[in-house]
């Protein structure tokens, strides 16, 4: 009788270092829970014989039907399928209850892309698979960032910063993390330098002003300007900032946090959280990856299930 | 016999910490040059007095007209007028060579505003006064970030990714520094995930290109991805890298080298460096103030004399 939690484990771009990385992390991730790997025992084989190893007897796998050659560190449509197709394996396991929580390796939205699917990325897919609006969030116990606009073009942001819906995400942010303060980002330069360089901060510092109120207390700070908000000084006070787009949040974050980063997302019914690097082809079967963030990703899906048990 | 440089120092916002980092500074800065301090009298007695410390007698100032009441971390006209009246004061002893550099201390973009001065900041003004095109750099020995464009609001930046103008600038980069190669950045999340999140890096693309044909090899690489060039695996290959907005390239390097940073203007008839950091208004006249920034600064513009004269 184990009292361990079933994780199912989707492995990303077989093409990438999503494997590699939970073969070798397998004999420390079993410790801590009981994982679920979503592959089919023929794919799982072929990738094993390319880092010239085998699978373990108790690697548990959930079958993944599908098969194709493995070409490292290539994109193309059909890795890009079956990497959809062990993603949602495993968050129809969540759906159903059949696990606790998922953990999600790397896809390559381009191969995503070439096999005709339509997300650009986890995030955008599981919205649709449960109707709800989930809330991107990344980094590490010292610095998260949570994302308001995420995979779009950078000339869209602007056009989103819109009273009604900051303050719905800015609440969801709150309700989901129960963290505080949040530091809020301006989207312009120097967060404006008071309408010099820009004026959507009006409608940032309004959004925050209403959710504060909302919450009846000071939960959310800002407009804070974008290139301060990350120096050491500043961090000293706020390890959770909202960004009002991906490479605001994400590149300082990357910069201060790289092999440590974990994702979540938050405000599904289910719990998910995977590594913060991506399919990292330059290094694809050649022994290379670090198994940090993935290990952290296993190690905070653990923290939200205790979470989450502690709402309900 | 002194054979020191002459550095014309301009100090800043008075309301800020500007004078504070002079002041503590100048012990250390006269051993390396020979600074001499766009301010007045008065003013700066009244600063010093702020400090509970005085002028030492070996403080040369130049004579920058003005009076006002200093008011710790406030955005006035006055103040802002000043900042500027000490800074074209020292751009002035440059131009007409009485000095060989000149170092300048943070002002206040609201203030000058305030005062009804046009530009957004010393490099758009340095660009005005001397007719030519100036690239803003910021960053240290370990990393060097040049912007394409910089004080302007978020949702201008797509409209300038232009070829002829991008070409322009990273050749004006590479004959100022002489650096490579040197990393240059996409513009969308994940340099547009070819395509699927914008199309800005096909023109990107094209000016490294070309700016590369033209100098007969690969001295610019990219586009990069914006959120993974700051990380650490990155930065082990590149140590110069052209950002295409402000918030781009200055809030990863603000997390990472924030105290140490100065801020140059290159492609100008004058050497001129700057510190990284604002006015710090919250702790203005409080002891808090960093001096590496500065005396960093201080440093490269001897550095950048070295340099300038091996050119011509």
């Amino acid at each position: 009788m184990s009292a361990l939690k079933r994780i199912a484990i989707s492995v990303g771009d077989l093409n990438g270092v999503g494997f590699e990385i939970i073969l070798k992390a397998h004999n420390q991730i079993k410790q801590v829970c009981d994982p679920l790997y979503c592959i089919n025992y023929t794919m799982a084989h072929q990738a094993a014989h390319l880092l010239h190893t085998q699978i373990p007897n108790d690697f548990h796998m959930y079958k993944v039907s599908g098969e194709f050659t493995i070409e490292p560190g290539k994109v193309s449509a059909s890795s890009g399928q079956y990497s959809y197709d062990s993603f949602i394996s495993a968050a129809e396991l969540a759906k159903s209850k059949s696990v606790d929580a998922i953990v999600t390796l790397p896809i390559h939205k381009e191969a995503w892309m070439k096999a005709g699917i339509e997300y650009v990325g986890h995030t955008d897919a599981l919205r649709d698979l449960f109707s709800c609006n989930a809330i991107m969030m990344l980094g590490c116990e010292k610095l998260y960032v949570a994302l308001y606009t995420e995979h779009i073009p950078l000339r869209e942001v602007v056009s989103h910063i819109q009273l009604d819906p900051l303050v719905a995400f800015l609440l969801q942010l709150f309700s989901e993390t129960v963290h505080e303060p949040i530091a809020v980002l301006g989207v312009n330069p120097h967060a404006g330098d008071h309408g010099v360089l820009g004026d959507e901060e009006e409608i940032i510092a309004a959004a925050i002003e209403r959710a504060n109120a909302q919450l009846g207390r000071e939960v959310f700070v800002g407009p804070v300007v974008p290139d301060i908000a990350f120096t050491p000084r500043f961090r000293q006070n706020y390890s959770m900032i909202a960004a009002m787009y991906h490479d605001q949040g994400l590149a300082p974050l990357k910069a201060l946090y790289f092999d440590e980063g974990i994702n979540v997302s938050l405000g599904l019914p289910i719990i998910r959280t995977s590594v913060d690097h991506g399919t990292a082809f330059d290094i694809a079967y050649k022994n290379k990856a670090s198994l940090s963030s993935y290990i952290n990703a296993v190690s905070s899906a653990l923290d939200f299930i205790q979470i989450k048990r502690g709402e309900s």
